[in-house]
């Protein structure tokens, strides 16, 4: 195996109390296939400054707004060459514009954006760009969804006709407290979805990328249980896939005891699995007829796209990092193919601006549906 | 403790390849508070004979239908106090409306019948009647969903916000071969509902016994995933009840992997609890703030209403028999004091005929609702 | 299948409050294979009238000693064909000889006895007699045991190398305050081993049941860490099997959390199987080189002599009632038989006097070697 | 919180196809702590260097053997300040001993080394340097275990009685085929002891950590159950800790269906504890008399000494390679310490030698025991 030089990485957001970008910096790391070297870490400039320096970021490319990064970045011989975005939603838009439109890639935190109007735009920036757009639906990256994808694919489990996927948290069971909360659960910088948005496309992303299916209609009701709330911190919502596949989708960030319980089922006519994320190195695999079987990680059983995104052996569990890292390796395998001019291998695997757009058209089709007391109603 | 004789009881159906008879028979055995003396086992009489000598039953009092058995019975001085019916459901009305009118307590099987028509006649039989009237919905006397339900009474949980309550089987993934899935996938036999009927109601029936809320409207989408069948063999149903809670029912008999798996979650504003059937034992509760915990049967933790019905200490696990043994001890309780002139105490609980009417009311809606493509439809 | 009628019941032991005796009542009914009819359930007079009455036996077959009840049973016409002995330990020998003496066959709670020397003198006494005598080492009635016993004697796990048996409770942490706890620290009534008598011998018999095998030799370290305490109340145990397999057996008293936690685990050179008794309807079964499987009572993968013993299907549990209730049904066969004149099925198993004379060796061969600081020690 | 610039750290051993070198690798990098900049990756020169163009080494630090790394290294301006080893463990003595006679911390893999007498030299050499020695036990990392010891030393546990500990695996089941098993089997490369070094050395450590516990004397059974193999693969140790705490200790690698299967149960006469490293984010407590307590890490009951070795909130499972980064990030606070010539933080735990010297005495022990057919014998 050939070395490549780690990708230079610059940062927006993720200043030195936000929890996502802290896991965007360690998963960037895990692989040493990248290189933290510039950032726009805050909005404020003193916490900008603060956050790089805690970083040990040399000042000079330590930033005060996104901006002014994408422009001299671009124009530096070891400017950055890919830059994570992990601000609040509704900066999605205006910060990965400046990037992709001088052809540095985009690895951005999900939903993609917080409106359907930036989405659009969003994809039309990254149409025109040269550079790569990345989301990270970090979930994808685990091991055992990506032999769940594979199992699919291949038939074993037959035809699909059932998906039960839920996404359950309880951290906002009662009124808000902390910085995280905040914005979250404000519209203007979250979006139209609360809870939808925030773990319902995780979820609704997951179940696609395993079962390959597309979602032709859904009926919703969305709830905001807590007083004064203006998104959802719950919802229902009932599937119809493409060729007849029903599901369920739950999302609820006010079920206490659910830490981040993302957690999938998948039942064809000759099989089913099950995951849960909380002990991620698992995956139930339920042949028609006979007896269970619980696959693992690295172990018996294990596939080769699994063991491709595997790290160490069974028993030795991986966790969250470790997923959320696969899609930066995978990021870094693209970019560094882009980089050298050769074709990236199918095997590759990441959350594409695409899945982005449908993750935008779940939560738009959430809010419509419930809105007209759960109609059935189309994506997009 | 004082001793009561114990209850003379017959038996309608349950011949000898019937699997829910020979459950009823055993539940009915282990306190030791019914004798079953009398048996119309089959409508064919060369199996009604046989299956009554199988028990040891007396010939004289092996009838080859119910009513001659109701008949008789009624005039004997021996005669049996209690009847338990496990036929088809499309036989319920007719056998029990026998039994009612002359005064003998009726122990049902679930679904109450086959027709909403049947139903309604039959709550109206048993208001005629100064018989009691058990619907056999066996869950609810797990110790642990005894403890459950007190726990929302108490407001353990808080306001109730979420019920999310699952059935799933896989017994009916193919095509079926045998006797138990040939009834219960024929309308005319089994009702308007096939898993809806079959299981679903045993789900909503339960999600109401603990949360004690009652559903206001429901959004349902059935599917028949095999071909050729008639009935539902899996449900999608939104759920909305008074005062504000909202919640989804997942019901399926195609779900492979999926023994007997029912499951409720019933999450508050101060917390939640989790029970899965297959371990029955166990009950989490999740207060929120605070670290898990598990309850068991018998254990540190169990309040005297599931202390009230536990038979043996924590660690022995009880398990399905004893439940359903229970529903037979509070009806034993009931037809005691019934026979004694007494009041039965008000911690003896039983499935009703009203339940039974709702859980018509619940397959009925359901069916009502797919066929509008999910409209919000109200009970009865 | 014909009908047998059920057998005539006594009971030695078993008053109002004492757990076994209860438990034993229970597990006679389920299958309805036998009638309680006759009792000696309490040495002290009026307690034992009380306890027959509440139990609606005969007064005139309520007696006050074990003694009278053997002498008068036998002789009436339809007196007892059966007895069982529920007693403290130390009664077990005396009562157990009287009823063998006379041809009723015996169904005794373990250990065996409270000595060697009476544990002797009833195999003498239980060899002389015609009757049958049955240990309850109940937890070789579950079915996953049955198939786990079936799968090792079928090779499934090629030769066994390492047996990890263990039984842990918590009831004894601190100083014991109720009657259960009373007689079992006392060793004129319970005999020389705390834990190691009272559950120890449940593990070894079970471990026994499963691979076949027998021990060899045995290091062991007793401990009594609640001040005060006679008996053991934990101990740490090495085994080494004919053949060359070996063992680790850890029971105890004290571990906090444990309910009652019977767990094992063998592993050959082919495969290994896991089973805990608190969820006994799984059995974990893991081939070298594959993934691992999880049968289930009932389930695909379930063998003959598991289903033989399995009253409902998959996924409603049975319990710790039915795996005793199914000592008692091998029992009855095996007294039909006798009565019959016929021969027992090879199927049929319960334990013996001799599985009962194998406990209190090991016993004797733990203290014995806990004294010589852990010297390795035969049985017998 | 203010930068550290990161520390430059060597390798010896971990050439391209060894599974715990890129462990290392992988975990210095976590929270950036560390630079990787030189390598003597491998014994054979042409793979050594392969190594370390294949991670990006200067070729002018990709060295052929340890020495020649100590000694130039040691001169540079920019020399590494930390080496890494992590060879099979007959190196691990003379590659330590010339990093730490120059000054360059040392951070080395278990077990300390394969013989006594070199375990004894390299203490003597750690103790003549200035620099620190750090043994990877890398599961003291975990932060449930952090809290676990917390727990113990609080008195939540009260005395502690029991403890259960046991490490298995079943890799070594049949004859050995690769190069992990080869060396790891070969007393010349691995010393005296198999599954008793290799794996033994974990959980006794690991008990002694979370229990505070010194061991005063060990009865041990040692097998090699694989035809032809020199080393133990299986080992059953009972266990005398000083105060009169008494347990078990299990490894194994020839028990099919256990991954990486360590786990961990303490008794105190106040309540329990049981961890299971295959799923570490979970650590159950079971307080004498209460429900049983699921606590998990970042969750509510979480400690301050579990947080402080947390990087994402609960239900983000942190796996094996975290908890190793924790023993990196521990390692390089006290390096930077040291750096800076100011006082280490109380809080920061990582295994020293003398943790390796005392696992050497485990083995060593119980080498010397199993000899003497188990007799109980002291460390040292």
């Amino acid at each position: 195996m050939g070395y490549d030089r780690p990708i230079r990485l610059g940062m927006v957001g993720g200043g030195n109390d936000a929890f996502i970008g802290g896991v965007h910096r360690i998963a960037a790391r895990i692989d040493g296939r990248f290189n933290l070297v510039a950032g726009a870490l805050s909005s404020t400039p003193e916490k900008a400054q603060a956050s790089g320096a805690a970083l040990g970021l040399d000042p000079a490319r330590t930033y005060d707004d996104f901006k002014a990064m994408a422009i001299r970045e671009a124009r530096l011989k070891d400017g950055i060459e890919a830059v994570a975005i992990v601000t609040p939603n509704h900066v999605h838009y205006a910060a990965a514009r400046e990037f992709l439109k001088r052809g540095i890639h985009v690895i951005c935190d999900k939903p993609l954006t917080s409106t359907m109007a930036d989405a659009k735009k969003l994809v039309k920036a990254a149409e025109d760009s040269d550079a790569l757009f990345v989301l990270t639906h970090n979930y994808t990256g685990y091991p055992m969804m990506r032999q769940a994808r594979q199992m699919v694919a291949d038939g074993v489990l037959g035809n699909i006709r059932v998906v039960q996927v839920e996404y359950a948290q309880d951290w906002l069971t009662q009124h808000e407290e902390f910085k995280q909360a905040e914005w979250r659960t404000d519209p203007a910088r979250s979006g139209a979805g609360g809870s939808t948005g925030d773990i319902g496309t995780h979820a609704f992303n997951l179940a696609a990328f395993v079962t390959g299916l597309e979602l032709e209609s859904l009926s919703a009701d969305l709830q905001a249980f807590v007083s004064g709330r203006q998104l959802d911190d719950n919802a229902h919502v009932m599937l119809r896939y493409e060729g007849g596949a029903r599901g369920m989708l739950w999302c609820s960030q006010v079920a206490p005891g659910n830490e981040n319980g993302l957690r999938l089922r998948v039942y064809g006519d000759k099989g089913g699995i099950e995951w849960a994320q909380e002990n991620p190195n698992q995956l139930w695999f339920t042949p028609y007829g006979e007896p269970k079987q619980l696959l693992t990680r690295g172990g018996k059983g294990a596939m080769d796209v699994a063991e491709r995104v595997t790290r160490i052996p069974a028993g030795h569990p991986e966790g969250y990092l470790e997923g959320f890292a696969t899609i930066y390796r995978e990021a870094a395998d693209a970019i560094t193919a882009h980089r050298n001019g050769t074709a990236v291998s199918e095997d590759v695997l990441y959350p594409t601006i695409e899945d982005g757009l449908k993750g935008m058209q779940f939560v738009d089709a959430c809010v419509r549906s419930s809105k007209r007391d759960g109609a059935w109603v189309k994506l997009g």
